[in-house]
């Protein structure tokens, strides 16, 4: 008979993150495991939030201004998974996804345009901040006021090692963008030794894995990692590549909701908690299959909304400054969030409210036309009863008291 | 006592569109009224499919290969609203969109690179075709076996007629990316004034139609126009800005379903048909509701899939020759079909026949991470309760005979 | 290459339903077949509605008080399905259900107490009736304001004629309930000669079907008949016990919506339309599924309204003369949809105005708990997005101008 | 600034429900309240299961078949609203239930006929039993194998307690249906002095408790109670009519999951846990939203099917000997679920198996037709997808290793 289900790996809110042996910042397949969970068993994972402690529960964004993002995406493991080998799946099924009892809250944050920045910066580049409160499964924020929504509680990141063959390619390939770059913004991060966090590894590893390390903040298709995808909720099965023996899978990054995008960068709510998983090994999977980048189901519980309580937004890829783009569903995607903006503020928001607000309701970003020359157009699907209020288009709009989110002090 | 419903236009399939004077093919402020509808009337709408009948119920995909492009979206209109004037928003409700009884099939197509290509052209070049069967509100194919769904019957074209200034806009913008274009490809389309229909316009107007009249090929922000979005079905609501008096309404390029993205280009299940739809205006609107750009309700009847029906595919910004792009969500959704097509050629369906399949069924797709950089995340959900096979990832895959789809004669 | 489906059998509106050989409205072996169908074959099916045209578009329900019960339930069929046999299951896919184009509109009644009555009879004795009128997926109706909802279309009536044995067992089981009546009510309907229509049956037969012939009010465990299941729509799939060789499949009774128990008897949005219909027959199907009785699935498109859009009351078997009854999920239901009407009639609605609504708007009925002695409890969940201003639990309700439903004349 | 949610009661599993005075098992407006809760608080309260701890993680049914009925249905509380009064509403909003950590599992049991009984016990007649042992938010039996699902988990039991006056009409009205009752079955349960338990009652009040206690084992109309209402899942909003000062809030019996009818009688998933709920008066509701019983909005998180993957189950008021009922909604439920029976056991389920099952998985049971005379019809909605192998109707089934559920010992 079944008890408790074990939990493989704890962690200690209290203490920092880069002290904690089941914790690392970086993919590497070097560094060593941390717990061993067999085929086939049931687990629970801690994990720090994404900052891992950065960021208070109060009413200024100094904090978000100033984070440290080479002390960011602590995840929790790597662990062994008994039986996976390279050109295995590794079968996780989200069970559960819970914030911590004592911790009920997360937080939305903006950054700075100077300090990681956003899908906005642009237009908005200064830093703000909304602190959520979790009621069960639901969540509100003093900073948003007139809104409500259950969660839709995933993980950000998870994936497995990646092996050196597969970590070179992406050194190779992100060196070349950087290499190449005009842009007046990064455009990717390369290793970076300074706070690398290998876990438990000792000291020669530990400086290898800062030179070679890749950072956890793309998302790769080789492995998924930092995917942000929201709908990785309670109840999805996802099937993850396995590129060293032990799978040497981690998570973290947990998300009590998300919209499509997580525009804001730091723009889910961004939480602690605890996540239970299943792990199944396919064997050779990767090949009967056919698959180059992790596929999923949903789980059947996430928020429902009917089709028609949702308003959608339609964007197009001419940007704000009437130029013309070939295809780009960016831009395009890009456009339809100012267009949400544009219609929300009348009800008395501060932009940066619906900046924020974007990044973590679970709005429905969906890719409308991609091959109608030359405008992508993207759709984004707002639910309307998030909001205790009639959001509904009906005519001009009555403003409401809407406070303010956290900004930074002069 | 309302009697049946006025149907405000017709068409004749056995007719040249071209010929007909309630049709048009290009959005100008000039292209006269061709029928007039009342605030608050519901009317009936007859609609040719976009290629004006160029496409035959055979299986050949040499008259996909030799499309004139020059002789598509023929659309049915303009209407004149009532009370409708440059400002104001048209509220179209769409009660219902119908094949014509007599004419119960629709066809996707795929074309050739170098006349009109498509998404995935630089890899699948050639011509394809699959004619679609209707059966009530299912479809199926004798060109893609196994495979049966019911309808997301939509039309991909409606919108009011631009103002001057806002074709000018048009012409410039889109002029100067032709302008600045160096890749190997047709960027955007130019007025053209070769097969330039203007509806029942005298001379003088046609040739100012074709000269300046914009084609119909892209969505544009500021009227909607060919969105191609697979949710404006039946029973939608959608809110279009006005910028001419009388509104100037077109709508046309039926389609009986079709995929996010509408991939192949002619990808939905193109058809003619009947739409039925509700025109209310809310005067002053734009202001009212601070929108650029159309917003919509989605209606009640879409066909519902469980959550966990569906089977969804990750995608990056790294593309087949392992190059990173830069937060590229458009090479983010390429790479999320390819993944598809790669999954489903293992049950013995040729890469064509998936390109097929993903532009016109009801296929999800998401934007999911648009600010990890440098890679976006798109995902595509592919619903499994379309097939009559069961494609789960439990294993090796079983070939089945799944035929071919249409191809060129030699 | 299909064309247009065929359609096996028309009914001229115009005529009186007695005299059409093609309809019939009694279940009985003998009556002929009128057409025959291809096992695997698509079919239109012409259907009047169930009241044979004795009710009118009007504002008076003096028709609905004086209808004539004998004269009702005019069926299409029966259909011989080639190949099918008695044992076998008929598979049934309705692939759509449409009004005629040129007859818009249906019908809602309360039955007069003494001629027919209804589920609250005993509360509401008097006859009533709203007229609806089609707007392609939506109804409305002048009697009921503030509401409009997109159709839940289906048959109310579908099934195979009886065998011999079956039809005497009905005769049996039914006979004994009426002799055994002790209320003062009609507890079941025996054979009735007057006005028994056997399709194109000759006299001999004319007169045994009128003897012995099972009326058509109640659906039966054998094969289903008038079970007025409000989920029977578009894109469902019936399986079906074939009684006698050939099927003799019968449909008749459209419904444009129908609450779960469609309360007020002619309780259904009543229609006359065509409907399509896809016949497949199982061999020896009865006893491979073994079914007593139809088993079915949904269609896919059926109206969806997010879980938070309903608006749900509870009900007990308690009376409403505080009488304790014993597991009666019928005296429950009853209890439910009383407190529905006592809702929403502060809104200013007359009683009978929600009795109709709660007739034939999809509300969700539910057996909730059956086995805690002595209370059944059941709910009925009414949808909040019907109407168009809002009936959630806020408070006092502010009354609108509500007009009124068709009432006799004096 | 909000901290963890604060737990105004506690239970300790350890120790006989009985002897825990903040639990009580009884209705009655004396019992004294347990706790204070302020309006618009949200706390937890933690519940024992229904039994008291009576049924064990064992493979046998001998705890079930000789359960203690008078000592059943310990209810956390009453606890006090601040301000709540008679005449008032208590909404009550359920943000999450959840089993106790250390409690992972849960049970569904059949009694004995002549100990409790069930839907279904003059043909199932003996005690029976299944464990489900909780995977976040999925559950699967060792006794029900090739079946698992996610939870639907709710209260089966939460409402007010009766004013002196209410509990007199329940006593009256359930005392005549005994002294009616002819029956050869236990109807209703009068007040019983035995194992009552008045939570923290002085003597003199817990004597009156017994003997005028209403027993908890039926909801009633006037405060909900018992009702077994499967949708009451996290997320819902209940309001309940409040009939004494402070309210007296109770609330237990949480269920893992339960399908319509809760058949077994002992059917939910009954598990011990902890319910968040936050608490909110809305004064003279009772008038002001004219309502006598409880009315509720579903939560936005139950598990999500597609309508196409539910196999839907007929059932008419015919019983299993052939005899007519008049009208029965519970006679054509229990038909319905014998089908459903009928069906399963091909694939080698014992029909036990099964009737647990019915029991405890979230099938769908609706009321379909409630007016074509004499037949009410019901149906049954059963998922496929939470069973491993495909259920759907193609033919003859494959049996399956189903194993057992437990039975008695002899």
């Amino acid at each position: 008979m079944p008890g408790p289900i074990r939990t493989v790996l704890k962690v200690d809110l209290k203490k920092a993150a880069a002290e904690q042996p089941h914790l690392h910042n970086r993919w590497h397949p070097d560094i060593p495991f941390c717990g061993t969970v067999k085929n086939g068993e049931v687990v629970k994972i801690e994990c720090v939030d994404w900052t891992g402690g950065q960021i208070g529960n109060n009413d200024s964004a100094d904090d978000m201004k100033n984070v440290d993002l080479t002390k960011i995406h602590y995840l929790s493991g790597p662990l062994e998974i008994e039986t996976a080998e390279p050109g295995d799946v590794l079968i996780v099924e989200i069970q559960d996804v819970q914030p911590f009892q004592d911790h009920p809250w997360g937080f939305t944050g903006v950054f700075d345009k100077k300090n990681g920045g956003g899908f906005l910066d642009e237009i908005y580049p200064n830093a703000a901040k909304a602190i959520w409160d979790f009621e069960g499964i639901f969540c509100s924020s003093r900073h948003i006021p007139h809104v409500r929504f259950a969660g839709l509680i995933h993980p950000g990141i998870l994936g497995c090692a990646p092996s050196a063959e597969v970590l070179a390619e992406w050194n190779r390939r992100e060196g070349e963008l950087i290499s190449a770059n005009t842009m007046d913004r990064v455009v990717a991060q390369p290793p970076q030794p300074m706070n690398a966090h290998a876990g438990s590894a000792e000291d020669s590893i530990k400086e290898k894995v800062g030179k070679e390390g890749a950072r956890t903040i793309p998302g790769r298709p080789e492995h998924g990692g930092n995917c942000d995808i929201k709908n990785l909720s309670r109840g999805s099965k996802v099937y993850l590549p396995v590129h060293v023996k032990g799978a040497k899978f981690s998570v973290g990054d947990l998300h009590f909701s998300q919209g499509d995008g997580e525009i804001s960068f730091c723009g889910a709510i961004e939480m602690a908690g605890i996540i239970t998983l299943k792990f199944s090994v396919m064997k050779n999977g990767m090949a009967d299959l056919g698959i180059k980048s992790p596929i999923f189901h949903q789980g059947p519980v996430e928020p429902q909304f009917g089709p028609g309580r949702y308003l959608t937004f339609e964007g197009f890829s001419v940007d704000e400054h009437g130029k013309q783009h070939y295809m780009d569903a960016t831009v395009a995607y890009r456009q339809t969030t100012l267009r949400v903006i544009e219609y929300l503020r009348r009800f008395g928001y501060d932009d940066y409210q619906v900046y924020l607000l974007l990044s973590c309701a679970p709005v429905q970003g969906h890719i409308a036309g991609i091959v109608d020359i030359p405008n992508a157009c993207t759709t984004l699907g707002l639910p309307m009863d998030i909001f205790d209020f009639d959001i509904s288009p009906t005519g001009p709009a009555k403003q409401l008291d809407m406070g303010a989110c956290a900004f930074t002090s002069k």
